[in-house]
């Protein structure tokens, strides 16, 4: 083992999209786990939209990222050396933060994670976008069957969760995504009933209401811009749109308008927010439902794999643009033997 | 008892604000109640800023009053004609709809009023207006104690009972009206912890956030309009908006943007909205919990009296200005000596 540690550190903060000059490469010494930490060696990071508001100083629900600090992410992780007396050398765990080779973690964040699994699930389907798209199709959406339910980002680690759990509610389900073979995709192997490419479509306002002839009534919303604007006059009475993210309007230098609130009030809508890490046991349970699903193969995902830490800052800028198909993870390094 | 039926008919629909144009004075053959049917003498008419969308086509949560037929609105009457058994000429009652000094209605529709009771009132704080202030803070509002909430339109019918129990959920409660001797009733009788006095600040915003240096926690929705662009960037992470009309964007031909959902994303907000109608049990509940509070005088609430049913255009024209300080009633008739 290299007794340097490498981490890509926000160099300075955007302006509308990312660049690679937002981004530099550090090399520094091999840190040491204190009492009740633990070093992990990175095998698998993270890259999510919501990193784009970690890179800007303006208010958000987490603090941003200091210049000239590892940009912040989830990352599956062999244990190195433990002063926990619950993980040993070797383990694989999940909960450790950072665009970083290795990472030093108090012990109590940490998750084991069985041998053998296929660990970089633990980032997607099972991990943190998994449990977003649980957490807001349970607790907000609460799907009826028979209802229209619209997924946006629905090829993404979130909506491709959130749309396979309205099709298990019963619910007809509208994805929406960038290209044909996503839709392709969501319709073939999600399951979805049916695919909308919004970059092909000339009227996305028409296409959206031919796909949903009876209304929409729950919108799982991870972009915002154009879409949301097509949605909203579709909600029908009693309707309810999760609002996870707007991933279309993070590199937006000005606010745009939203929705006037007035069909909030004669729809009798529901507009709610919410980030999954507010309540820690959604992780718990959404695992203990899904990960029989994924070992029967009845829960479908798909990954888009980069190699190497150095490719991040590239990828997280294509996922912002929505080049990626499927959840994106950098591949940092192969486990160990035995691990 | 004459044998003509008056009635303020629909005339003309509004474009912006209503005038006196769009209403008409009409008279007919008094009707006879049919089996299972009652017909009541009109002593109270209540005036409430839905019926705006009432006197439009644009799409709502009910039908359009038809051009010619009688404007809509609660009432209470006094029975004088009855082919359904459990109601008997001299009854109060309340649930028959109309402007209008004579009603037909099932008797299904209709419920008693105790003898004596203060009838106008079952129109107001123990009526609808009351039951959407209750509804709305019990199941959306959700106060809790410490928290901060606003209140627009806070001398209003819905207003007031809103900010009262919000107090007695333990909040600290900032009411917004439109003129100083509604806010000094709004501080000194309904015991809000302050009021702004939105026709008198300079600058609505600066005024807002002085008056809640912690943030709001809950808004209580009845204006929308500048009020709402004011409140929106105040909002705590996990508030609630309360959506129950917006008056001040009723008479617009064209409509406001709102506000961009971002926030709601970023802070968990949940901005709902609600048709108290929706569920019949809400008045049940909320009459049991506040007919006590009604007698005993810890539940304050004004009325604003017209006389006349003539007078009722009028009356509403000015409602939707703000002019009336209470519960805007018409008083049609006096009951008859005994009931």
């Amino acid at each position: 083992m290299s007794n340097l540690r490498r981490s890509i550190i926000l160099a300075s903060r955007p302006k509308g999209a990312p660049s690679a000059d937002n981004f530099a490469l550090d090399e520094s010494v091999m840190p040491k786990p204190a009492e009740g930490e633990v070093l992990t060696r990175t095998l698998w990071l993270s890259l999510d939209p919501y990193m784009r508001g970690r890179m800007s100083d303006k208010p958000s629900y987490a603090p941003p990222v200091a210049i000239g600090a590892p940009m912040t992410g989830e990352t599956v992780g062999e244990v190195v050396e433990s002063r926990d007396p619950r993980f040993v050398p070797g383990d694989v765990v999940t909960g450790a933060f950072g665009w970083q080779s290795h990472i030093i973690s108090a012990g109590d964040r940490l998750t084991t994670i069985p041998k053998g699994a296929p660990y970089s699930a633990y980032l997607g389907v099972l991990g943190m976008p998994g449990a977003t798209a649980y957490a807001g199709m349970t607790e907000i959406g609460q799907v009826k069957p028979g209802e229209t339910v619209v997924i946006s980002a629905a090829s993404g680690a979130v909506g491709a969760v959130a749309g396979q759990l309205a099709k298990r509610a019963g619910a007809r389900v509208v994805g929406v995504a960038g290209n044909p073979d996503k839709c392709l995709y969501i319709q073939d192997t999600l399951g979805f009933d049916e695919c909308i490419d919004h970059r092909a479509v000339m009227d996305l306002d028409a296409a959206l209401r031919d796909a949903c002839p009876n209304g929409i009534d729950v919108y799982f919303e991870n972009v915002g811009g154009d879409l949301q604007d097509a949605v909203y006059p579709l909600m029908n009475n009693f309707g309810r749109m999760i609002m996870c993210g707007m991933v279309a309007e993070y590199n937006d230098t000005k606010t745009r308008p939203g929705p006037n609130l007035m069909d909030v009030v004669r729809k009798r809508l529901r507009i709610e927010g919410f980030i999954v890490m507010d309540k820690p046991e959604r992780f718990v349970d959404w695992r203990a439902l899904a990960a029989p699903w994924v070992a029967d193969g009845s829960l479908h995902f798909r990954e888009h794999v980069v190699d190497g830490l150095e490719n991040a800052p590239e990828a997280f800028i294509d996922l912002l643009r929505g080049h990626n198909f499927g959840k994106l993870v950098i591949r940092v390094a192969e486990p160990s033997k035995g691990a």
